[in-house]
């Protein structure tokens, strides 16, 4: 069973060798008890057991997690789960061994965007890969990275934060205290925040000033691009530039995939010219994140 | 044995599993014929091996080179060696196999700074650890990473060159043809450069206004930082904040460590702070490439 922990719902699948989904479910992650959602949670893992249990046993459940940590079962501080605070702020919750406890099976946890490359490796576009960076990309930006095909995960178990490291210094300021961090300025949020900046700038006209820029999204930048709006445009431009190497958003890579090639190459080493590829996911991606966890339960 | 490839010189040593370095010696590499070169170094090999005779048999030759490909045994175009160069342009060398070929016996060919980094992790600071990265300052910057025991060579040999990471976008110029790469700011020519810079952008006093702008050095920087000179300290601190992680340049390591923690810790999340530590290199300079190169061959 693959588990997929988000901040508004989990997505749980049973998988089977073959990568099919037997069946799925999801569950609200809003509750703000730990023991609701763990009971939630719980109910629906035994739910789907019973409901596949014609077609084999479930032998373990790999849960892909904000901030998971793979050497200690652990979700450790991650703001968006509002379950794992207490008097305000976000703590570290024993979730494997919880979830362990209560439905009897192995339980292994790691970060959602590992649990992402990990289904990438097994069944999506990484398939027979041994070397790659996979990068997610939502309302923050995580990153999952393989090497000679094992999944990266460091001393502590949180390696390859590629979301927080600075790429304007001295630039946004982020959730997580730093500034200039990635995720800043190439996630959903960042895009929205290039177009407030924009719109506060710049004097062009634009499509985008129809909107309230307090409450502009991504996918109204989006929409104005598909328009051929000029300002939107020049913010997926940016925001692909800043990029380098990306793996999301699917639906407006044709507006940065230009950008991010060319910024590419113009900050590679001859030595790798030509050599790196820039690949987008081919798993759906409601499929993605329940592939990716059951692939870790599996290993 | 180990060899280490250098710019001026190449040092070989025959060392025993302890790490002991039996007998070693040194030739030139300002060689610009590669026949020539080959003859020094493999007469050297020859003469090396019989003088050690009496104390057991050279099971193998481990070579660390400047842009030296582990996977191909290659020296790839390394602007420095004079030696791989044809028509005014270096080459592709096929370095493990031409010293093999001569000497019979197994060679294996990785990166200078890689064999530092495996140096380290057998007889040095980093004994017995798993995951880090050893960072070489010379004339440029090299790196070496290190993930769960084991070096990080990536798809095509030649992983890991964070001397070429941009940390200025749009900054200096680089050997390499990229801009603002990090070798341009803390290698030992980085630091002669923020000196200019700062000798022509600022008028105070300072020690090192001694000097003709053109030729300073970073020992001169050195010296003056010594004398306690304003400048000098406020060069090493820059280079310090924008290194984050350093190996070298060992005696100048008191008037950067301060800014190298600080701006390490200022840029460091949450989950990983207090955990990353700075160590500096415990072997002896001569000695730590050879033992770095010699523990490949063991490998």
């Amino acid at each position: 069973m693959g588990i997929d922990v988000g901040g508004q719902s989990s997505k749980l699948g049973v998988v089977n060798a073959n990568g099919e989904i037997l069946a799925q479910c999801v569950v609200s992650s809003l509750q703000t008890e730990l023991k609701d959602y763990l009971k939630d949670l719980t109910d629906a893992i035994k739910d789907l057991i019973a409901k596949t249990a014609d077609q084999g046993t479930v032998k373990g459940i790999g849960i892909g997690a904000p901030n998971g940590n793979y050497y200690k079962g652990t979700i450790e501080y991650a703001p968006n789960l509002k379950w794992t605070y207490i008097d305000g702020q976000p703590t570290v919750i024993e979730f494997a061994k919880l979830i362990s406890g209560e439905v009897g099976l192995p339980v292994t946890v790691t970060n959602d965007a590992n649990a992402a490359a990990m289904g990438e490796m097994a069944y999506g576009t990484a398939k027979g890969m041994k070397n790659f960076i996979m990068i997610t990309l939502g309302t923050g930006v995580g990153s999952g990275i393989v090497i000679d095909g094992k999944m990266v995960y460091g001393h502590d178990g949180f390696a390859g934060e590629l979301g927080h490291v600075c790429v304007v210094p001295g630039g946004r300021k982020c959730n997580c205290g730093l500034e200039g961090c990635l995720e800043t300025y190439t996630s959903a949020m960042g895009v929205a925040r290039t177009a407030r900046h924009m719109l506060a700038e710049d004097k062009r006209d634009s499509l985008l000033r129809k909107f309230d820029p307090e409450n502009i999204s991504s996918k109204d930048v989006y929409d104005a691009a598909k328009e051929g709006d000029e300002m939107a445009l020049e913010i997926f431009n940016y925001t692909g530039s800043l990029l380098v190497i990306f793996g999301g958003m699917a639906k407006s890579k044709e507006y940065f995939h230009g950008a991010l090639v060319k910024s590419m190459n113009d900050n590679l080493m001859k030595i790798w010219k030509n050599k790196i590829q820039i690949l987008y996911s081919s798993l759906k991606e409601s499929d993605a994140a329940i592939l990716g966890a059951s692939a870790l339960a599996w290993d």
